[in-house]
């Protein structure tokens, strides 16, 4: 089975990266871009453990390894093809 | 307007970053995993400029900043509220 995680920063928090993204698009004559917030985004192909299961272990996944939960969170999607 | 843009390593390309994570989540006790693929995942506020004139310009960033064509793909998601 799939799931999908997206980790993103707390509203709040400065993001750099997406302050420095915005300015290379400017420089690059790519106008609009009001606001850039870079996050992480993570495919993952699970046993088939039933999807309750599978969304507490990627919740613990996510609580002890792919998340500082300081500044960051996340979102789990299950299920899907790809 | 928001927009989201999803870039990942094509099929077929290496990502050692997953690997990685795959084998710190099997240290951690946290078993059923069979493949994690890394990507990035970006946030974007634009002006009112028309959902395909958004997309225009947020094609010309993949191609030209956000995205490494050459092992790389994107997906750009206009709309919705974040």
């Amino acid at each position: 089975m799939k799931a999908k995680i997206y980790v993103t920063l707390k509203r709040g928090v400065l993001d750099p990266q997406g302050k420095a993204i915005r300015a290379s698009l400017s420089h690059l004559g790519i106008d609009g871009v009001e606001d850039v917030r870079v996050g992480k985004f993570m495919e993952i192909t699970l046993k088939e453990i039933g999807a309750e299961e599978a969304r507490r272990r990627l919740d613990e996944a996510c609580r002890r390894l792919l998340a500082n939960t300081v500044i960051e969170e996340y979102r789990i999607e299950i299920g899907g093809q790809g």
